[in-house]
Protein backbone atom coordinates (compact mmCIF):
# COMPACT_ATOMS: atom_id res chain seq x y z
CA UNK A 1 0.00 0.00 0.00
CA UNK A 2 0.97 3.39 -1.22
CA UNK A 3 1.62 6.22 1.60
CA UNK A 4 -0.90 8.31 0.02
CA UNK A 5 -4.86 8.13 0.56
CA UNK A 6 -6.40 8.09 -2.51
CA UNK A 7 -10.81 8.28 -2.33
CA UNK A 8 -12.73 8.04 -5.37
CA UNK A 9 -16.17 7.69 -3.84
CA UNK A 10 -18.95 6.03 -5.86
CA UNK A 11 -21.16 8.17 -7.77
CA UNK A 12 -19.73 11.68 -6.98
CA UNK A 13 -17.27 12.89 -9.94
CA UNK A 14 -14.20 13.57 -7.29
CA UNK A 15 -10.98 12.36 -6.77
CA UNK A 16 -9.58 13.02 -2.75
CA UNK A 17 -6.00 12.81 -1.68
CA UNK A 18 -3.50 12.71 1.12
CA UNK A 19 -0.32 12.40 2.22
CA UNK A 20 2.03 13.64 4.71
CA UNK A 21 5.64 15.02 4.04
CA UNK A 22 8.27 15.14 6.62
CA UNK A 23 9.11 18.83 5.55
CA UNK A 24 7.62 22.35 6.68
CA UNK A 25 4.27 23.26 4.61
CA UNK A 26 6.44 26.01 3.22
CA UNK A 27 8.86 23.90 1.33
CA UNK A 28 5.86 21.29 -0.29
CA UNK A 29 4.31 24.69 -1.64
CA UNK A 30 7.20 25.73 -2.85
CA UNK A 31 7.92 22.49 -4.55
CA UNK A 32 4.61 23.21 -6.47
CA UNK A 33 5.45 26.45 -7.88
CA UNK A 34 9.38 26.38 -8.70
CA UNK A 35 9.19 24.60 -12.21
CA UNK A 36 12.73 23.53 -11.72
CA UNK A 37 11.42 21.48 -8.88
CA UNK A 38 8.26 20.60 -10.28
CA UNK A 39 10.37 19.16 -13.19
CA UNK A 40 11.98 17.00 -10.62
CA UNK A 41 9.32 15.03 -8.73
CA UNK A 42 5.64 15.42 -10.69
CA UNK A 43 4.64 12.20 -12.75
CA UNK A 44 5.86 9.06 -12.72
CA UNK A 45 9.36 8.40 -12.45
CA UNK A 46 9.57 6.28 -15.76
CA UNK A 47 8.89 9.38 -17.95
CA UNK A 48 10.99 11.75 -18.99
CA UNK A 49 9.39 15.17 -17.68
CA UNK A 50 9.42 18.10 -20.33
CA UNK A 51 7.95 21.60 -19.24
CA UNK A 52 6.43 23.79 -21.68
CA UNK A 53 5.59 26.34 -19.99
CA UNK A 54 4.96 27.03 -16.11
CA UNK A 55 3.72 30.56 -15.01
CA UNK A 56 2.68 29.96 -11.65
CA UNK A 57 0.01 32.95 -10.56
CA UNK A 58 -3.44 33.74 -10.92
CA UNK A 59 -3.85 33.78 -14.74
CA UNK A 60 -0.74 31.89 -15.35
CA UNK A 61 -0.91 28.98 -17.78
CA UNK A 62 1.45 25.80 -17.55
CA UNK A 63 2.16 22.69 -19.84
CA UNK A 64 4.51 19.70 -19.12
CA UNK A 65 4.90 16.35 -20.89
CA UNK A 66 6.01 12.86 -19.91
CA UNK A 67 7.74 11.07 -22.53
CA UNK A 68 9.48 7.87 -23.04
CA UNK A 69 10.85 6.48 -26.25
CA UNK A 70 7.27 5.42 -27.53
CA UNK A 71 4.61 7.89 -26.06
CA UNK A 72 4.46 11.05 -25.06
CA UNK A 73 1.71 12.90 -22.65
CA UNK A 74 0.73 15.89 -22.85
CA UNK A 75 -1.77 18.40 -20.00
CA UNK A 76 -2.31 21.84 -19.59
CA UNK A 77 -3.97 23.48 -17.46
CA UNK A 78 -4.39 27.43 -15.80
CA UNK A 79 -4.17 28.04 -12.36
CA UNK A 80 -6.94 30.30 -10.49
CA UNK A 81 -4.87 30.81 -7.11
CA UNK A 82 -1.83 29.85 -5.63
CA UNK A 83 -2.15 30.74 -2.04
CA UNK A 84 -0.81 28.08 0.63
CA UNK A 85 -4.37 27.17 1.61
CA UNK A 86 -6.00 27.81 -1.82
CA UNK A 87 -4.18 26.22 -4.63
CA UNK A 88 -6.77 25.88 -7.65
CA UNK A 89 -6.26 25.36 -11.00
CA UNK A 90 -7.58 23.19 -13.98
CA UNK A 91 -6.38 20.62 -15.60
CA UNK A 92 -6.60 18.70 -18.77
CA UNK A 93 -4.77 15.75 -20.57
CA UNK A 94 -4.43 16.51 -24.42
CA UNK A 95 -5.06 13.02 -24.82
CA UNK A 96 -8.61 13.77 -24.09
CA UNK A 97 -9.43 17.25 -25.12
CA UNK A 98 -12.45 19.13 -23.80
CA UNK A 99 -12.41 16.92 -20.27
CA UNK A 100 -10.96 19.35 -18.16
CA UNK A 101 -10.83 18.48 -14.36
CA UNK A 102 -10.50 21.31 -11.38
CA UNK A 103 -8.07 20.70 -9.07
CA UNK A 104 -8.00 22.31 -5.53
CA UNK A 105 -5.03 21.37 -2.72
CA UNK A 106 -4.32 22.94 0.73
CA UNK A 107 -1.29 22.58 2.40
CA UNK A 108 -1.25 22.33 6.07
CA UNK A 109 0.88 21.58 9.12
CA UNK A 110 0.62 17.90 10.74
CA UNK A 111 2.67 17.03 13.74
CA UNK A 112 6.00 16.75 14.19
CA UNK A 113 7.20 19.43 11.61
CA UNK A 114 5.69 17.75 9.35
CA UNK A 115 2.57 18.81 6.71
CA UNK A 116 -0.16 17.06 4.84
CA UNK A 117 -1.82 18.30 1.27
CA UNK A 118 -5.37 17.56 1.24
CA UNK A 119 -6.10 17.64 -3.07
CA UNK A 120 -9.79 17.53 -4.24
CA UNK A 121 -10.52 16.95 -7.59
CA UNK A 122 -13.30 17.39 -9.43
CA UNK A 123 -14.81 16.50 -12.67
CA UNK A 124 -17.09 16.79 -15.27
CA UNK A 125 -18.36 13.43 -15.15
CA UNK A 126 -18.05 10.65 -13.24
CA UNK A 127 -17.07 9.03 -16.23
CA UNK A 128 -14.60 11.51 -16.41
CA UNK A 129 -13.22 10.64 -13.30
CA UNK A 130 -13.64 6.86 -13.99
CA UNK A 131 -11.56 7.20 -17.06
CA UNK A 132 -8.59 9.17 -14.74
CA UNK A 133 -8.49 6.41 -12.12
CA UNK A 134 -8.21 3.75 -14.92
CA UNK A 135 -5.40 5.58 -16.61
CA UNK A 136 -3.36 4.90 -13.31
CA UNK A 137 -3.84 8.62 -12.16
CA UNK A 138 -3.53 7.12 -8.53
CA UNK A 139 -0.05 5.25 -9.03
CA UNK A 140 1.16 8.57 -11.12
CA UNK A 141 0.54 10.15 -7.67
CA UNK A 142 1.66 7.97 -5.73
CA UNK A 143 5.27 7.52 -7.66
CA UNK A 144 5.59 11.59 -8.17
CA UNK A 145 4.93 12.06 -3.90
CA UNK A 146 7.48 9.52 -3.50
CA UNK A 147 9.79 11.52 -5.62
CA UNK A 148 8.86 14.59 -3.60
CA UNK A 149 9.60 12.76 -0.75
CA UNK A 150 13.45 12.52 -1.95
CA UNK A 151 13.56 15.57 -3.21
CA UNK A 152 12.07 17.53 0.22
CA UNK A 153 14.81 15.30 2.28
CA UNK A 154 17.36 16.58 0.23
CA UNK A 155 16.62 20.13 0.73
CA UNK A 156 16.08 19.97 4.10
CA UNK A 157 19.18 20.86 6.08
CA UNK A 158 20.61 18.88 8.50
CA UNK A 159 19.26 20.10 12.22
CA UNK A 160 22.28 20.41 14.69
CA UNK A 161 23.11 17.53 17.00
CA UNK A 162 21.37 14.98 15.01
CA UNK B 1 -41.37 29.78 -16.58
CA UNK B 2 -38.01 30.99 -17.96
CA UNK B 3 -36.82 30.15 -21.29
CA UNK B 4 -33.28 28.84 -19.88
CA UNK B 5 -34.00 25.29 -18.80
CA UNK B 6 -31.72 24.36 -15.69
CA UNK B 7 -30.92 21.10 -14.16
CA UNK B 8 -29.95 20.60 -11.10
CA UNK B 9 -29.43 17.17 -10.41
CA UNK B 10 -30.42 15.59 -7.06
CA UNK B 11 -27.15 14.51 -4.98
CA UNK B 12 -24.51 15.42 -7.95
CA UNK B 13 -22.61 18.77 -8.24
CA UNK B 14 -23.47 20.09 -11.44
CA UNK B 15 -25.62 22.50 -12.56
CA UNK B 16 -26.79 22.31 -16.25
CA UNK B 17 -28.31 24.99 -18.08
CA UNK B 18 -29.78 25.28 -22.26
CA UNK B 19 -30.90 28.56 -24.19
CA UNK B 20 -31.44 28.87 -27.29
CA UNK B 21 -30.83 32.28 -29.16
CA UNK B 22 -32.52 33.61 -32.89
CA UNK B 23 -28.91 34.24 -33.66
CA UNK B 24 -26.71 32.58 -35.52
CA UNK B 25 -23.75 31.20 -33.00
CA UNK B 26 -20.81 32.97 -34.35
CA UNK B 27 -22.93 36.25 -32.51
CA UNK B 28 -23.72 34.50 -29.45
CA UNK B 29 -20.15 33.51 -29.31
CA UNK B 30 -18.74 36.86 -29.68
CA UNK B 31 -21.05 38.23 -27.22
CA UNK B 32 -19.21 35.90 -24.85
CA UNK B 33 -15.79 37.40 -25.56
CA UNK B 34 -16.00 41.27 -25.95
CA UNK B 35 -16.07 43.12 -22.79
CA UNK B 36 -18.41 46.05 -24.26
CA UNK B 37 -21.06 43.12 -25.21
CA UNK B 38 -20.48 41.33 -21.94
CA UNK B 39 -21.41 44.17 -19.97
CA UNK B 40 -24.46 44.53 -21.85
CA UNK B 41 -25.91 41.23 -20.84
CA UNK B 42 -24.21 39.48 -17.79
CA UNK B 43 -25.94 39.23 -14.79
CA UNK B 44 -29.23 40.67 -13.56
CA UNK B 45 -31.13 43.44 -14.69
CA UNK B 46 -31.58 44.98 -11.55
CA UNK B 47 -27.59 45.29 -11.03
CA UNK B 48 -24.83 47.69 -12.34
CA UNK B 49 -22.07 45.49 -14.21
CA UNK B 50 -18.54 46.97 -13.77
CA UNK B 51 -15.89 45.02 -15.48
CA UNK B 52 -12.72 45.13 -13.55
CA UNK B 53 -10.94 42.43 -15.49
CA UNK B 54 -11.63 40.68 -18.82
CA UNK B 55 -8.99 38.98 -21.00
CA UNK B 56 -10.57 35.99 -22.91
CA UNK B 57 -7.76 33.99 -23.88
CA UNK B 58 -6.64 30.46 -22.07
CA UNK B 59 -4.60 31.67 -19.31
CA UNK B 60 -6.36 35.43 -18.92
CA UNK B 61 -8.79 36.28 -15.74
CA UNK B 62 -11.88 37.85 -15.87
CA UNK B 63 -12.79 40.39 -12.43
CA UNK B 64 -16.89 41.93 -12.62
CA UNK B 65 -18.73 43.43 -9.97
CA UNK B 66 -22.32 43.56 -9.71
CA UNK B 67 -23.75 46.17 -7.55
CA UNK B 68 -26.60 48.48 -6.78
CA UNK B 69 -27.30 51.52 -3.72
CA UNK B 70 -26.15 49.13 -1.02
CA UNK B 71 -24.15 45.86 -2.06
CA UNK B 72 -21.37 44.78 -4.05
CA UNK B 73 -20.69 40.92 -5.56
CA UNK B 74 -18.00 40.43 -7.36
CA UNK B 75 -16.86 37.03 -8.81
CA UNK B 76 -13.63 36.05 -10.74
CA UNK B 77 -11.87 33.30 -12.64
CA UNK B 78 -9.32 32.38 -15.68
CA UNK B 79 -10.43 31.02 -19.29
CA UNK B 80 -8.96 27.77 -19.76
CA UNK B 81 -10.13 27.55 -23.05
CA UNK B 82 -12.55 30.13 -25.04
CA UNK B 83 -13.11 27.94 -28.47
CA UNK B 84 -16.28 27.94 -29.30
CA UNK B 85 -17.11 24.04 -28.87
CA UNK B 86 -15.39 24.18 -25.12
CA UNK B 87 -15.49 27.20 -23.27
CA UNK B 88 -13.84 26.73 -19.99
CA UNK B 89 -13.60 28.61 -17.49
CA UNK B 90 -13.32 29.06 -13.43
CA UNK B 91 -15.62 30.97 -11.40
CA UNK B 92 -15.54 32.32 -7.72
CA UNK B 93 -17.70 34.37 -5.84
CA UNK B 94 -15.39 36.72 -3.68
CA UNK B 95 -18.44 36.34 -0.98
CA UNK B 96 -17.43 32.78 -0.91
CA UNK B 97 -13.46 32.64 -1.26
CA UNK B 98 -12.45 28.97 -1.83
CA UNK B 99 -15.07 27.67 -3.20
CA UNK B 100 -14.46 27.44 -7.19
CA UNK B 101 -16.86 26.09 -9.95
CA UNK B 102 -15.26 24.74 -13.21
CA UNK B 103 -17.59 26.33 -16.09
CA UNK B 104 -17.95 24.64 -19.54
CA UNK B 105 -20.04 25.31 -22.40
CA UNK B 106 -20.30 25.13 -25.47
CA UNK B 107 -22.53 27.08 -28.72
CA UNK B 108 -24.33 25.02 -31.29
CA UNK B 109 -26.47 25.37 -34.28
CA UNK B 110 -29.98 24.86 -33.53
CA UNK B 111 -32.92 25.16 -36.25
CA UNK B 112 -33.69 27.89 -39.05
CA UNK B 113 -30.28 29.51 -38.05
CA UNK B 114 -31.11 29.56 -34.16
CA UNK B 115 -28.73 28.52 -32.20
CA UNK B 116 -28.18 27.16 -28.42
CA UNK B 117 -26.04 27.42 -25.40
CA UNK B 118 -25.51 24.44 -23.83
CA UNK B 119 -23.47 24.61 -20.40
CA UNK B 120 -22.36 22.55 -17.50
CA UNK B 121 -20.91 23.96 -14.71
CA UNK B 122 -19.05 21.72 -11.43
CA UNK B 123 -18.82 22.06 -8.01
CA UNK B 124 -16.68 21.14 -5.44
CA UNK B 125 -19.35 19.65 -3.49
CA UNK B 126 -23.46 19.17 -3.69
CA UNK B 127 -23.02 21.89 -1.13
CA UNK B 128 -21.82 24.52 -2.98
CA UNK B 129 -24.06 24.23 -5.41
CA UNK B 130 -26.97 23.80 -3.09
CA UNK B 131 -25.54 27.36 -2.14
CA UNK B 132 -25.37 28.85 -5.60
CA UNK B 133 -28.77 27.31 -6.74
CA UNK B 134 -29.94 29.19 -3.39
CA UNK B 135 -28.23 32.92 -3.73
CA UNK B 136 -30.44 33.11 -7.15
CA UNK B 137 -27.67 31.56 -9.79
CA UNK B 138 -30.83 30.57 -11.89
CA UNK B 139 -33.04 33.71 -12.04
CA UNK B 140 -29.85 35.57 -12.52
CA UNK B 141 -28.74 33.39 -15.59
CA UNK B 142 -32.28 33.69 -16.99
CA UNK B 143 -32.49 37.55 -16.55
CA UNK B 144 -29.00 37.79 -18.20
CA UNK B 145 -29.94 35.49 -21.02
CA UNK B 146 -32.75 37.44 -21.61
CA UNK B 147 -31.20 40.51 -21.96
CA UNK B 148 -28.52 38.82 -24.18
CA UNK B 149 -31.11 37.70 -26.20
CA UNK B 150 -32.57 41.48 -26.76
CA UNK B 151 -28.88 42.40 -27.46
CA UNK B 152 -28.47 39.94 -30.21
CA UNK B 153 -31.44 41.60 -31.68
CA UNK B 154 -30.58 44.62 -31.73
CA UNK B 155 -26.78 43.18 -33.15
CA UNK B 156 -28.87 41.60 -36.42
CA UNK B 157 -28.86 42.93 -39.48
CA UNK B 158 -32.64 42.95 -40.74
CA UNK B 159 -32.78 40.48 -43.75
CA UNK B 160 -33.91 41.64 -46.81
CA UNK B 161 -37.56 41.93 -47.21
CA UNK B 162 -38.46 41.13 -43.66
Amino acid sequence: MGKTRITAPEGLPYVDMEREFDAPKELVHRAHLDADLVKQWLGPRKYEMVIDRFDPRAGGEYRYIHRDAENEYAFHGVFHSTAIDNMVQTFEFEGAPGHVSLDTAVIEDADEGRSRIRSHSVFMSVADRDAMVEAGMGDGVEDGYNRLEELLAKQQPVAAGR
